[in-house]
């Protein structure tokens, strides 16, 4: 049942509120966290969902996206990728269990991504496996966009890695 | 997947030892925040769960113990009644999940109840049911304790209660 982590991670956001002025620190902040936890998962989440190497940055976005969201967070993304060098891609979601009990983001806290701990916890799973990645909300329905957006950009060109490989 | 709860709550714990000196500080916010969550998530337990109302402290105490942690927490604590007043009861917990993730309680933090946010949580949930208690942690395995045990007392006497309905 997500309600209890929900609602708990609700009251971190809330205690970051207090602790920071700026938005922008809440924001490294969150991240900063998700990253320590992304960095412990990854052993859980490979473990448990007995998946195989990903043998292409599509492939590991779809992994994330259909296998990683929908254990821990029971949702499950669509993906696309935004790039023609194949390194950056998105996360798109139509509903985030995250907000479910959040309105909106008062007036004085506009800045603040709430959701930031799920980019470091993508961030810091990827790492752990040796790929290194930028993981920014591109769009927040909590911010008035249509949809909730995770953006990805590997680091290292596709092509790089297939050369090193070679 | 529980996973992604447990060390988000490691976080929010971790948060606070940065911000607070005291053990006890730790230990009170832990305690409000829960109150905050108890108070709002006692609508999706009884939504979810379709419990019908008790009629005993003790009827109430293996509710929580056979249906509210076993939906939020995946476990079931056996529950015990510790006063002849039939309104003290303790939860035991033979297995924690909070804290799957943790080791031991650091030296310097040996006075924490880390997981003192599931005190306030039941205290909140029971007083938006129109039931005062208090709920402390009465044995801790992170404490070197052989069980967990969280202890709760029911503020006002089952026989008042039996008066005051007649």
């Amino acid at each position: 049942s997500r309600e209890l982590f929900v609602l708990t991670y609700g009251a971190l956001v809330a205690q970051l509120c207090k602790d920071y002025e700026k938005d922008e620190d809440i924001n490294t902040c969150l991240d900063q966290m998700g990253y320590g936890i992304g960095v412990r998962l990854i052993d859980d989440f490979l473990a448990r969902s007995a998946v195989k190497k990903c043998h292409s940055y599509s492939e590991t976005t779809d992994m994330i996206a259909q296998v990683a969201f929908k254990m821990y967070l029971g949702v499950t993304p669509s993906v696309s990728c935004n790039s023609s060098a194949g390194n950056e891609f998105s996360l798109i979601l139509d509903e985030n269990p995250l907000v479910d009990f959040v309105e909106e983001l008062p007036a004085e806290r506009a800045s603040i991504c709430y959701c930031n701990i799920l980019c470091g916890v993508i961030r810091g799973a990827l790492e752990m496996v040796h790929l290194a990645a930028e993981v920014t909300f591109l769009q927040d329905r909590l911010k008035g966009d249509a949809v909730t957006e995770i953006g990805i950009t590997f680091l290292r060109k596709a092509e790089e890695r297939k050369h090193k490989r070679n």
